[in-house]
């Protein structure tokens, strides 16, 4: 399956000391080359070590702006943007829609054309609406970083993701990844495969038929509505969080029945290989996607995503800060 | 009309290097002379070269904390504010009257005294009560800056559209302004009227006759009720919003028929002379104050309106921190 | 009574140099000996001056990261931890509940170990849970400070207030302090009888049988249910706030009762010791708890609590930042 893919993410998977980024904006993982995300991986990995320091500071952004457009509501990922940013030495200024010019009838572009003639040098937005921060980066001269577009990219998320499985298990390429839950209304799930194939690992998407579209094959992976068939043969099992408070009950028939059958407990990941490595992109609900017993577990590493979200954030607001006029 | 207003700004719009700033507060307007505007607008001209350095950094306010008392809702205003004073490397604190002390019973002075007592050095304070900045400014030890009160003034608004006139057409003494929409519950109507005619500009203010009190006249400027007929000897038209939040629609017959008679349209426009400057104070409303045609087109400044709004403002700040003792 | 405590705060009230502050984490005055809580105190006294000077900021917590974790609501205690944070140079990072992770069912120490990933080194924690801070100390990494715990504990401001005291009267040893208010649901007046009784204080608790339990002697403690029964021997008065937005007027016969039987007017000072300290934690209802002329008079000292705060919050962050791995 797709060795074509592998071949060329096996090569790049060697830092290339002379690539040269050219994108002012991150809007999907969609429209990169393996080489690009290969990139911001290995900036990431030269960003992590400051987080380790004593004094947590690089003077990189000093002076720059970073306005974090919330039109939807995070606090994760907002917090992950805002401390990337401070530790590079950049401002920022929060937005959120509610009480706002948005509330009062502004378009999206005019909200953030007037927030760009105040100067400000990248925009991290998250929308409601899939392909807002694209038609943004088209229409600025700021850099747009896209934080989540409904139900379509989150690219970020897919990046950490791969920084950590990397990390962890020293490569992506060959790897055999199952991305289980909700795969029908996740951009974490789409930017996720969409990371994963171009590095050259095998994605088995896995969940209920109501929220697996078959269509997702054309991605490149495979699709199995049966969790325990393929404990066996995955190297990284990727949770997706129950998003209750957006389906509430309409798509499961029950919570204890989801669980039962998606839910990853001890005796589940007694039959993964040994190292299988465990993520969810969290908040996690515990005892449905996970026991606390495997979230808490030795081969969790769920809040290591979380430490890495920060340096894969210091990469991306680096790099599309080079590329600003 | 009002030649002597005339002369003594002609007087004044050369940068007089010795003047000095006396003033701890900026409250309003009303209470500053011709001098005490252009010397504002003179330093924030020298603020503008800082917004387009690399590092968009000055220590000049180091130190010092800027209190951003919203006690009243507002985003554009208060992230201009927020940017200048970063900008001039001060410290800010957000206060917002939601879920606060405010909401506990608390007096806005009291409020603003225990902000004060922490070692707060400025206060930028927007409220729904007229006048309730002059009364903080009087007790406070720290400076008080207007960021509008009530229907009253909103003093930086007023004149970071001065120094945009003067920007673009190289004066404002002896130019004639019209003012379009509803002037009786407008701060910025009135901060406006109050500042061009200190400078010696004519103002027209127009509108329908429920919304352009007749009393308005006795600021200095003339009033029309009809658009159509001002529109050849204006050099500034300035389209205030409709405030749908505010006032729902008891005050207009209907939004198409207060677009039809007041709105400002291409067909409108070529009627006006050929380097009319188009201002608004945004948010725009597209389609009724003004066609999308028309706040793109190339008489509209309304973004340098609102890049000029942060050297304006950290003018301000960096005027009155110097008065704090 | 409690001649031991005397004695033993008597000597503490030297500062001993060579003290060396070993705690993570300040969660309680429970757990403090006087020799600890008198090195905040000293502690307290030398960033005091920091407050003072015209560039307000030491760089001793440059690039490390403070979250304020307001589980509850707060605007007071978290600007001034905000703004103590930034006096030291520290990174803030604001969480709020609202609309959180903890909207989406996270625990609360699942939302306080992803924040952590992100390389937070101290937490400021309000909740309405009693004992979530000390849960969160012992699991967590970084330094936890507790904000506020529900009705349990609220070891700054008994700090900040002993601080006050100490500062205007010279000591606190051999002082005796009435705390009159709603004694039942005080966190307030928990961590000052606690903070009191260990630096050598008397403690009379006044209020209504209903606010002020008995059991409450067994803290070392008199219950008085009269207030003018007790003024002639009191060398301080802390009045609490009657928490109103909590619990209605279902504890009070009525307000204007409440008042006459245990508000502090001009009748009541006079019958006091001419130097007595009047204290509120704030905000305060002007004529209930203490009439205008009490709150603004000469021995009022509510607003220098407040600036006292400021102090007493750099103290705290700084010596736990010293503590944490």
């Amino acid at each position: 399956m797709a060795p074509k893919a592998s071949s060329s993410s096996r090569k790049t998977e060697r830092a290339d000391k002379s690539f040269l980024w050219t994108r002012k904006d991150l809007v999907g993982i969609d429209e990169l080359s393996s080489e690009e995300i290969v990139h911001i991986l290995d900036t990431a990995e030269s960003f992590k070590e400051v987080s380790t320091r004593s004094i947590k500071k690089v003077p990189a952004l000093r002076g720059k702006v970073v306005a974090l457009m919330f039109f939807e509501n995070s606090t994760r990922t907002r917090m992950s943007f805002e401390l990337a940013a401070g530790r590079l030495s950049a401002d920022t200024l929060g937005f959120t829609a509610a009480g706002s010019s948005v509330a009062k009838g502004e378009t999206t572009l005019d909200t953030v054309r007037n927030i760009e003639a105040m100067g400000v040098d990248i925009f991290v937005v998250r929308h409601s609406e899939p392909g807002a921060p694209h038609m943004l980066a088209r229409k600025v001269r700021g850099a747009v970083i896209n934080a989540g577009d409904g139900p379509h990219e989150h690219p970020t998320q897919a990046l950490l993701d791969v920084f950590t499985i990397r990390q962890r298990l020293g490569r992506v390429d060959g790897l055999t990844v199952a991305i289980v839950g909700d795969i029908a209304h996740s951009r974490v799930a789409r930017s996720s495969i969409l990371t994963l194939r171009k590095l050259g690992a095998e994605v088995i998407v896995v969940g209920p038929p109501t929220l697996v579209p078959s269509a997702i094959a054309a991605m490149g992976c495979q699709v199995s509505h049966d969790l325990d068939a393929v404990l066996r043969e995955v190297d990284v099992i990727n949770m997706l969080r129950v998003q209750f408070e957006r389906f509430g009950s309409q798509l499961f028939p029950s919570v204890r029945e989801y669980s039962r059958l998606y839910g990853l407990n001890a005796d589940r990941l007694a039959r993964c290989r040994k190292d299988v490595l465990v993520m969810h992109p969290g908040p996690i609900n515990r005892g449905i996607e996970l026991t606390s017993e495997v979230a808490d577990g030795p081969n969790s590493c769920i809040l290591q995503q979380v430490t890495n979200g920060l340096a894969t954030r210091m990469a991306v607001l680096y790099l599309v800060s080079q590329c600003v006029a």
